[in-house]
């Protein structure tokens, strides 16, 4: 089902500080930075490696407001690594078999993710207390 | 400095449960066993993706003993993500460089790893909360 690890994502206080220092000692470079309201996050997309599957990144993540899920989660545990995303070639399709398989989603559908890609998470009690991602890459 | 994502390492209480849940879920395959008595874990390798670089991987960890730096997370935070690995192409040079930059290192020097990788960790409170690994996977 896994097609590659698409993305860590880290909540971070100060998204710009934490960019560059991504930026300047691991040599990384941010490729987008969104603002998603829905979910309550500014973010910056460093790109990792490419693959033949898609790349792999790695995704900082800043609140817009302490009452959000990132901002919760950096009350309670400072920060650190706040999910990962996997790739799959059909999200949907993902879901499917997985919640037949009995697993919690967080997402009953798709939805809109970093770099146009469409995404779906797991709710983390259902996995080992990782709270995972679904990640279908833009035009695939 | 970064190759790819190596592996994220997620901290389990029961070794073969949780890898028979990835594998079964997830259709991940469990491509190496080891203990790793110097750092007090049973550990399985399931591989994610293979890459120009080299493979992607889940890598679950049960500690051998409470008294571990893996018994101890688990006491403290449950299971979930203990820390992330990068794929790097010398890890003695990486560490040089990244020591030059002031960043902490928890080993000064690589030492033995999975699937006969030299590997070292930085410290999480240089990165961000982050336990971050450096592999150098073997033969390269």
């Amino acid at each position: 089902m896994f097609t590659r690890i698409d993305h860590v994502g880290i909540a971070v206080r100060d998204l710009e500080q934490s960019a560059q220092f991504y930026e300047s000692t691991f040599g990384l470079t941010v490729v987008s930075r969104e603002t998603n309201e829905a979910q309550g996050v500014r973010e910056a997309m460093l790109v990792v490696a490419d693959g033949p599957n898609g790349g792999s990144y790695v995704q900082l993540l800043a609140p817009l407001a302490e009452d959000t899920p990132v901002g919760k989660f950096l009350a309670r545990n400072g920060e650190g690594v706040h999910h990962i995303g996997y790739g799959v070639d059909d999200v949907a399709a993902a879901l499917a078999d997985l919640s037949g398989k009995g697993v919690r989603l967080v997402d009953e559908r798709p939805r809109h993710g970093s770099m146009g890609a469409s995404i779906a998470f797991l709710h983390p009690k259902s996995v080992g207390g990782v709270l995972t991602e679904l990640v279908q890459a833009a035009g695939r």
